[in-house]
């Protein structure tokens, strides 16, 4: 697939099948992909965590919060959750920063899932204490994303902007709509 | 192409053929990518500055740190500097932080640029007030990164690291080795 056909179709999805479950050689795959991403001084500091069961997928699901810009709507229901997990962590034994070492490999991830017939949505907003008591992830690990990953079953329509109002928004269909800025706005002329 | 392959091929490249021009176009191309990448919130608040013309190119370079961890190269020389660049800039009229934001769409700009047949180098070592001035970039807009892109005239060797030492280095030869840590040391099991 081009990659401008992979990054259109790396939306970020919020609902899935839940009857499809990801198997653990398709997660580490993803990670072996963000292993040759780029790393500032190259200290690739980060680390890896992946989930696939229904029990580990029921304990991060708690922690994450979903869709800010949806006020009526609390997070995927049963049976449109995802059903895979990587969390990244910071090791504070590598780093004291991380830079955007995580939005790169995050970008990488997505993307190969894309690629896989996946789809998922990069989560920052974390309950991030609760997070690391239910995973007993120790203290040494910085949490910096949870990437939650599943078969999408909703249609993403990417609008243009309008109005400078950001907001994504679900239409009577249950479409998701996001709207991005128009290119020649991003480009600018100084 | 995979993205297998596309981001093995997305190396950090640091010296290019400079008589390989790249034109407006294609820089334009890889914004539009970014452009489709995740942003957190869904605020888009970066900014691309694009340059090509080897006057352009002039003021940029010396504001750029190259590879500290090559001691006894100072970056590359006449004939082998970069002919594009995209200087990432955050705009703080519409955020006040800018998260990975810059990170993701580095990330998917090299990815293209790789796909293009180019190559280059996320640079955060700036000396952002030389840059600013020379640039005449407005004080409303924070430079986060500067993407260094030209024609490849340099082997990066993927290593897998050793004794953890993450310094990249150069043999005899002239090819630039790059050690990434295992997968088995990136996937951690709690």
């Amino acid at each position: 697939m081009k990659l401008k056909d992979l990054v259109f179709r790396t939306r970020s999805y919020r609902r899935f099948d839940e009857s499809h479950l990801i198997d653990n050689k398709t997660l580490e795959d993803l990670v072996a992909l963000a292993r040759l991403s780029a790393s500032g001084a190259n200290r690739q500091p980060l680390k890896y965590l992946i989930y696939n069961t229904p029990v580990d997928c029921e304990r991060l699901f708690p922690s994450l919060i979903w869709a800010a810009y949806l006020k009526e709507w609390c997070g995927p229901g049963h049976g449109e959750r995802p059903t895979g997990y990587i969390v990244i962590l910071g090791d504070k034994e590598i780093a004291e920063g991380f830079g955007v070492d995580h939005g790169i490999t995050a970008q990488t991830i997505m993307l190969g899932a894309t690629e896989k017939g996946l789809g998922g949505c990069m989560i920052a907003s974390i309950m991030k204490d609760k997070l690391r008591e239910d995973l007993n992830i120790p203290e040494r690990f910085e949490i910096l994303l949870v990437l939650a990953l599943g078969k999408p079953v909703e249609n993403v329509i990417v609008d243009e902007i309008k109005d400078g109002d950001v907001k994504y928004w679900r239409d009577e269909k249950g479409n998701h709509h996001v709207p991005k800025r128009p290119l020649n706005e991003l480009i600018i002329k100084l």
